[in-house]
């Protein structure tokens, strides 16, 4: 039996697709919702303590978003916010939830070149119906071997991944804008990672740089560099 | 190579787990809330309506049905609906996300049971979080090879399982609760079904009773017959 090839993982969320603008576009509308009640900033801390605390109960998505904004809304106004005002912001969400898919420049061709020589695998997490119809609006989906949508990405769900796609970690790579999702984890079990940041990053998401990890650490700016670093990684 | 054991596939809401008279529960006190506008007939038409426009948006799960009992709440009482009133709402919702999980009679023992015999699968739909955390409550994790968290469980999500896993339809038999997502569907692709009705369904899951499917359908009124039918179909 030939060896199997290399594996490529990669995120989805603001490293192929841009997602992070949309939550910026709405966070904008949000504050000048509240401005007549506080400052962006107080608006902003509040908001996202309001998510971390719901994390563990709603997940990733935007339907817990949705539900930590109105609740945040109530919270700031003392109750005074109007039930129009909150329709307003369950039609934000809905606004995100439709919301066309824009790819990052380059997101096609780099993974039709990639996909002829290495097995590719997505994986993202987040809301399952939301994710699915992200990845169908992409047209990506058809360079993927294997697509999964997990609720964390932390390492025992790589390792779960790896176990069931019979991944050896030393001949995985994972692509992605999140050093804590996408980066770390997979580093920890002795795989490889290339990260790509993104201009915008959700706080819950910023992690420190590693330190330095022999030939299995890079990154890259553009999406088109991607290519000529996983030949390098693929054949030390 | 010795032939594959036949593969059971289990649904989880209202199959092994309690769940909709979680729902019920909630819609009594919804129903209360807005007792002083509406009869219940009228609260609860226009929130199941909601919830169907929302479904391909929000999908199944318990955040989603919560941002449709906000906007019926707000359209319902046009608009005179309180932040106040709208935070119990969420609170209720809440309170169902963190709902303890009570089994059904005779699940854990009818899984230990069949776990000898057949490769059990697990095959819910909904939201990825919220049935995630319930399989964990459950302690029934452990009794199944596999466990596929779908956003719908239609014709095509179970033949991507089967070509997934490796399972011949004609090997397969599921056991769930609603005939619309867990016998149907194996039916049309030639596997078989075992209806066991919960003695709640949601409006959205009801369906007919399939015609005679020679050998292929049965239909028990507890979990613990579930063995005894499992060896007829395996015998035949």
């Amino acid at each position: 039996m030939a060896i199997a090839k290399p594996t490529i993982g990669f995120d989805a969320d603001d490293t192929l697709w841009h997602n992070e603008v949309i939550f910026e576009q709405t966070h904008e509308r949000y504050r000048a919702l509240l401005a007549r009640y506080h400052d962006a900033g107080k608006v902003d801390r509040t908001l996202l303590s309001t998510e971390m605390r719901n994390l563990e109960l709603y997940g990733y998505g935007i339907k817990g978003f949705m539900l930590s904004a109105i609740e945040t809304a109530i919270e700031l106004t003392a109750g005074r916010i109007s039930a129009g005002e909150i329709r307003q912001l369950i039609e934000l969400g809905r606004g995100m939830l439709a919301h066309p898919v824009d790819l990052l420049d380059g997101a096609a061709e780099t993974l039709t070149k990639l996909s002829a020589r290495y097995r590719l695998v997505l994986i993202t997490k987040g809301d399952l119906r939301d994710q699915e119809r992200k990845l169908a609006k992409s047209g990506l989906a058809g360079n993927f071997q294997h697509i999964e949508i997990v609720s964390e990405k932390d390492a025992a769900a790589y390792r779960r991944l790896f176990s069931r796609l019979g991944i050896e970690p030393a001949r995985f790579l994972m692509v992605g804008n999140s050093l804590k999702s996408d980066i770390l984890p997979v580093l920890e079990l002795g795989g490889a990672g290339v990260h790509i940041p993104y201009h915008l990053t959700w706080a819950a998401e910023r992690a420190e740089q590693p330190a330095d990890h022999a030939g299995r650490l890079y990154t890259v700016r553009h999406l088109r560099d991607l290519p000529g670093v996983v030949e390098t990684w693929a054949s030390a």
